[in-house]
């Protein structure tokens, strides 16, 4: 692999001399500054040889520096290994972010990068470090797309409409309630480069990304007009009445950046979810979050309605899958599988469930020192026979009725003291997290040391937020409802508000041991009897491995709570289980 | 009272129409930002007749206005009371912020303020929010000055030296470590208008403001220079020959206003805690928080040992005073007391224990429906009798071994079931929090939720932060360290430090019934056996209200703790007291 990356960054620096460039900046956003991208926007993988997730890629004439977070650090540095690619750990003590590390050593020279890919947030925060120095800037050269022989196309699949069933509520009263927000802010117009909000305010779906149903598109709203940019190849007939019939005016998904520029008077926009060629050529940008994106995260009665039953759908699933792997560990068979091979068979578990359209994202099954590995996914490369011991499955699905991400953390033989206590402290963090009753008002980051505190009462961490929001059909990592520790300098955002779902996720990992995380999806809901303070409702339905829980580490509260999820969890999920599957889930779940 | 406050102000205004003004602002800063301010910097409580120690007073031709915070709702409501003007009750829905309100108002129309009283950075909120406007800006004038009769002289106290056994670090060593930041932050000198911090810096002390034995000076420290500006008639011939003997020059008080004018190439200085005149006099600023905040901050092993001395006193003091409280409770001798009477009194058994210079603030005492007025200090016309129920005494002095602060609840007579739900409430998330352990570099605010989730969980919040740093023999309340929780928006500084000393306070208030609020201090120290983890240890040695405690409301953890403080509290403090008091408080400790 190695060698293969550094003749691809060579090419890269031999089109940057022809350019004049000392620096080029590879981020790891498409156009839509998206978490996952499509197989055409995948230049810093390409290049670099890291296929994380998260990552920004710098090219100099002579070295080149990869910069990714703490869930990352394992994985980079072995795909990175003699690539010639120097591993940079963000948030590491003595590591300088890129912005630093440009200041010291871009001053007076000349960056390039593709304004397109880049978030303007993130152009401008290079550019401030940078200010009052000589750098120049070319930011209209996709220099990648001159070395990538047999670039994939882009993708242009065709979108189909979610019916008012499952979005809950129409474009009509979309669009109202986005007007209304323009008026509000005394604004105009608002673009939308956010692919899953152009998704949610026209109640479509597509399929351009992996994992996330969207389609490659932007929407530009004004008072009078709702315009929407895609390709022609994503459509028929029907969809183009539909949008007529909705009063949407479709257009080719590359005029948008002509339009921008005719756009009269103020535009809202979101600096973080617009790339940097966008915002510039916009007249009069208005910058705020996007108000579509918190519309978004407040799920609708409808589709709490869908999202619970594609969690019983899931739970369901999830529970044969679980009695699965604990029969085959019983029996030794489970030692002839491999994590792809139950990854595969996570899979059939789910789409036996009906109305799955694809996975929510590549499915973590780790095994052995593989589980510390935050964010591992098996490839045949690294794909291993199932060991003794924690086996760590974050997986989820895209259903018809809404988007689930689940982590269990199964014991396959025996659980030694040390793996007890510390899967109890990390269920105790998880369930203290769900049981909390906070003020309206109150931020996701002032939550976060409560599912932290019996893990630091054991001098242990974790190098992750402790929760996201998730979509409706959706992005599975969605904003602005998230759970995080607040790191120094930063400021923070939106409180959490009834209807957001998000995941409850804390974890522990020993390299080079094993790691263990649980993980479920709650939805913010009001307390009964308490005007004005909301708690957390879990959504989520399979069983934790009671093999691996110290009862007497719990409290009584923690204790309740978990009969209850568990006795809920029978009479939900009991039901859809053969006679075996149900007489082992009782003996888990009764204590 | 509130006729006299309307003739200020309408004096006030005749000034203003004389030199053009539509508006005037009157913050409640001294030259030096500071918290208390010696009586002639009370400009604001003399024009609008409120007290509390937070607020800003705005003035137009025809109405006022008063911004406070959530501490003061109440006081402010009864003491602006037909004064005409308007209380603006900060944070809470629909109220603008004073930037905001001028935004509104003040467009196009001068503003007025007198710039030595103006903090930088509150200076600049209002700025940005009008820019754009054609908004004209007057700040060299002190119109407060003109119409204040019979204004007090500004104080010019003398000043003490601060002996290496309390200070323990000499002013050479501190000044090494300050010109070393200096170079590591590339910057050629440094102004510090805060008044604790030059007194820390040069170890001494004086008596120009109430409760702070600061006095009114500021310092410039270059690399090869450090100055003191002060009044000479705080200094005589030992002093002078004592900072000549250390390096330091000194000149008047007035002479830093031209002497900024004058300084040479880069200057760090912290815009929260100067004021606007100054930094606008600056040639080249470089805007950080200020190192000799952190350094002070950062308590040294001779001041612990020391603070550990005052709060044993402390300690003595006040279990002789709750003895007495519920003894007089007893035989019904309390009823006759006052809430001042009873502050009187235990000024007088602090005193008994020698090396108390002052108190640290304004005694809280507050009996009956004055309990849930936050930081509600009895005067000749608030003050009223001992009522049965709860007892709120929130108290500190400034001893020569440090400055303490503590708040006990103490029950006069029967405590009903709801009223023992409540404090146990409070007295968990105070346990809580103080057996908290976190990893390095976690921030204060993050732990506020530790400390209120238990009074979250029976639908009630406190509206005030939870910690506050406390200085050695200097303010009661310094940064950077504090618990506090995170507001929408804003951005959070510095992780918490060892050695740093804060307090813990969390609380109930049901406004027209009873208040209750349980403080100590602790000091952050490293955990055993955990690298890199930092827990709390208490320095407070008073006990608890015993017979409000639901001792099954406890969980093991608090428990054990709860058992362990007292352990402590009666081999430290138990040898200094009488057989009764000692008899007495034995049976409080052991349950």
């Amino acid at each position: 692999m190695a060698q293969i990356n550094r003749d691809r960054i060579e090419n890269l620096r031999r089109e940057m001399r022809r350019e004049g460039m000392d620096w080029y900046i590879v981020p790891t956003d498409d156009y839509h500054i998206s978490e996952y991208v499509g197989d055409y926007f995948k230049s810093r993988a390409w290049l670099s040889g890291f296929n994380g997730s998260a990552g920004v890629l710098l090219v100099g004439l002579t070295d080149a520096y990869l910069w990714t977070d703490g869930r990352y650090f394992l994985q980079a540095a072995a795909e990175l290994k003699d690539s010639g690619v120097t591993l940079m750990k963000q948030g590491e003590p003595g590591v300088p972010d890129i912005d630093q590390f440009l200041k010291k050593n871009a001053k007076g020279k000349t960056i390039g990068y593709d304004g397109k890919t880049m978030s303007f947030s993130f152009g401008q925060k290079i550019k401030n470090a940078l200010r009052d120095s000589e750098t120049l800037y070319i930011t209209d050269l996709d220099l990648v797309n001159r070395v990538w022989v047999g670039r994939p196309k882009m993708s242009e699949e065709k979108i189909f409409i979610l019916g008012t069933e499952y979005a809950g509520r129409t474009v009509a009263e979309k669009l109202i309630d986005l007007r209304n927000e323009l008026i509000e802010r005394d604004c105009d117009a608002i673009l939308i480069p956010a692919l899953d909000e152009v998704a949610w305010l026209f109640n479509f779906r597509g399929n351009d990304v992996l994992y996330t149903p969207v389609a490659l598109s932007y929407a530009i709203v004004t008072k009078y007009s709702a315009i929407l940019y895609i390709s022609e190849n994503a459509l028929d007939g029907n969809l183009l009445s539909y949008f007529e019939m909705n009063g949407i005016t479709v257009k080719n998904y590359f005029k948008v950046y002509e339009d921008v520029f005719a756009l009269k008077g103020k535009t809202l926009v979101d600096p973080n979810s617009t790339n940097e060629l966008l915002i510039s050529s916009l007249p009069a940008p208005v910058f705020a979050e996007s108000p579509v994106r918190v519309a978004k995260a407040t799920k609708n009665a409808t589709e709490l309605e869908n999202i619970r039953i594609a969690h019983l759908k899931d739970g369901i699933a999830l529970t044969k899958a679980i009695y699965w792997l604990k029969k085959s560990a019983e029996n030794g068979e489970i030692y002839n599988e491999t994590e792809m091979s139950v990854a595969e068979k996570w899979t059939e578990f789910r789409k036996a469930q009906g109305d799955v359209l694809e996975l929510s994202f590549d499915s973590i099954v780790a095994t052995g020192d593989h589980s510390p590995v935050i964010h591992y996914e098996p490839t045949p490369e690294t794909d291993r026979k199932i060991q003794e011991g924690f086996l760590l499955l974050d997986t989820g699905a895209q259903y018809l009725q809404g988007t689930t991400d689940v982590t269990r953390t199964v014991s396959i033989g025996k659980v030694d003291r040390k793996m007890k206590l510390r899967y109890t402290a990390v269920l105790k963090g998880h369930l203290d997290l769900a049981m909390a009753k906070f003020p309206v008002g109150t931020l996701g980051n002032s939550l976060d040391a409560i599912a932290r505190r019996p893990i630091w009462d054991i001098g242990l961490d974790y190098n992750h937020g402790t929760g996201h929001g998730v979509g409706y059909l959706l992005g599975v990592h969605e904003g602005p409802n998230c759970v995080r520790r607040m790191a120094p300098g930063a400021a923070y955002g939106l409180p959490l508000k009834s209807g957001m779902v998000t995941s409850d996720e804390p974890g522990i990992y020993l390299e080079g041991e094993y790691g263990i995380r649980i993980e479920n999806l709650f939805v913010t809901v009001p307390v009964e009897n308490y005007p004005n303070f909301l708690t957390f409702d879990m959504l989520t339905l399979v069983p934790y491995d009671r093999e691996s829980i110290n009862f007497f580490d719990l409290s009584e509260e923690e204790m309740r709570y978990l009969e209850s999820y568990n006795r809920n969890l029978l009479e939900k999920v009991g039901p859809f289980l053969t006679e075996d599957e149900l007489a082992w889930l009782k003996e888990e779940v009764t204590f």
